[in-house]
């Protein structure tokens, strides 16, 4: 039985690797990349290496960046005394485009989780910690995924920054706006009812 | 507002200019990237660059392949008076899976369609008609894909191909097996009843 030519084996079998990609859709780009021309192909290779190679977790935030610090935590316009904890860089961008946040950030680069083996020390808290030492952050947000690691990571970390005299806060569970009430679950639904506000 | 770091950005678009590949799968892809190994990020963008630049169209079936001509149109033990046509690379695979073709294969890259503005200059067909040319060839498959496009095509391969004395054959529409008969579509079915076969 005859398969692909050797490069394109390699290159299906390397794109598989990608997460959600399956054999099918790395067949499909696969095609796409050979079909495509030398400079395309070459770009997509160049911006692979350099987005490993030219970046580094900031030293401050731990967020991924290309220059350490970070352009948050050196911007004189964010202020220093709010910090948002997020689980991922991706959730540092999320939060940036609701343009609400004037804060800095702290990315502990994944959540406790018992089951899949990961405690408080293979997160980013010792750093956290550190920042917290010299008084100047007031508040803490705490935006770490609705979920059971989520929420058991905002818990220890509520109980072990609240006795630094830190306020600790976490975003508010509710309805998604445009949601339809109907399908919203129950656990948000009793969450939402929970944490009403007057008109 | 901040967004990712130059590098990332990069990447993301690069990523969001393949197929079905959304910016929300583009952002999970270049961190999944950024968050792994050097080694593997070199080894997919090498597989990328090999891919297009160590593959060449085989000059007489026109699939792709890193030997010219491919190892399907020198493989011995494969029957050099039937012809396979194909619309793209990945159907010779398709086809091979099988197991049951012991021919050889042409590749049209594409089918007619002129919605899109592709007529039959713009495939190989020049190049299928000088392989038909020193009567070697007795059979040819039409294996286009079972859509408009396709049908056009097999149609027009048929009437150019049949004065030249060679049988021109079609795969057979029916249903396709393990499949629900409540489920398959009319034209199918209609196709299906058509071609009916005594047991």
């Amino acid at each position: 039985m005859y398969t692909y030519a050797r490069p394109i084996a390699r290159l299906i079998e390397e794109l598989g690797r990608l997460p959600g990609i399956g054999p099918k859709t790395a067949q499909r780009l696969a095609f796409h990349v050979v079909s495509g021309s030398v400079e395309r192909a070459r770009s997509l290779a160049q911006a692979i290496i350099e987005a490993k190679e030219n970046t580094v977790y900031c030293s401050v935030c731990c967020n991924i960046t290309d220059v350490d610090p970070c352009r948050v935590c050196t911007a004189p316009d964010r202020d220093p005394s709010i910090l948002c904890v997020v689980e991922q860089p991706r959730d540092v961008v999320a939060v940036e485009r609701t343009h609400e946040f004037k804060g800095r950030y702290h990315v502990l680069h994944g959540a406790i989780s018992p089951m899949e083996g990961i405690g408080p020390s293979q997160l980013r808290i010792k750093e956290l910690l550190s920042r917290c030492k010299d008084g100047q952050v007031k508040e803490i947000v705490i935006a770490t995924d609705p979920d059971p690691e989520g929420e058991a990571t905002a818990l220890y970390l509520a109980r072990l920054l609240k006795p630094l005299g830190i306020r600790i806060t976490r975003m508010a569970h509710g309805m998604p706006v445009g949601g339809d009430l109907e399908y919203v679950d129950e656990v948000t639904l009793a969450r939402a009812l929970e944490g009403r506000r007057e008109l």
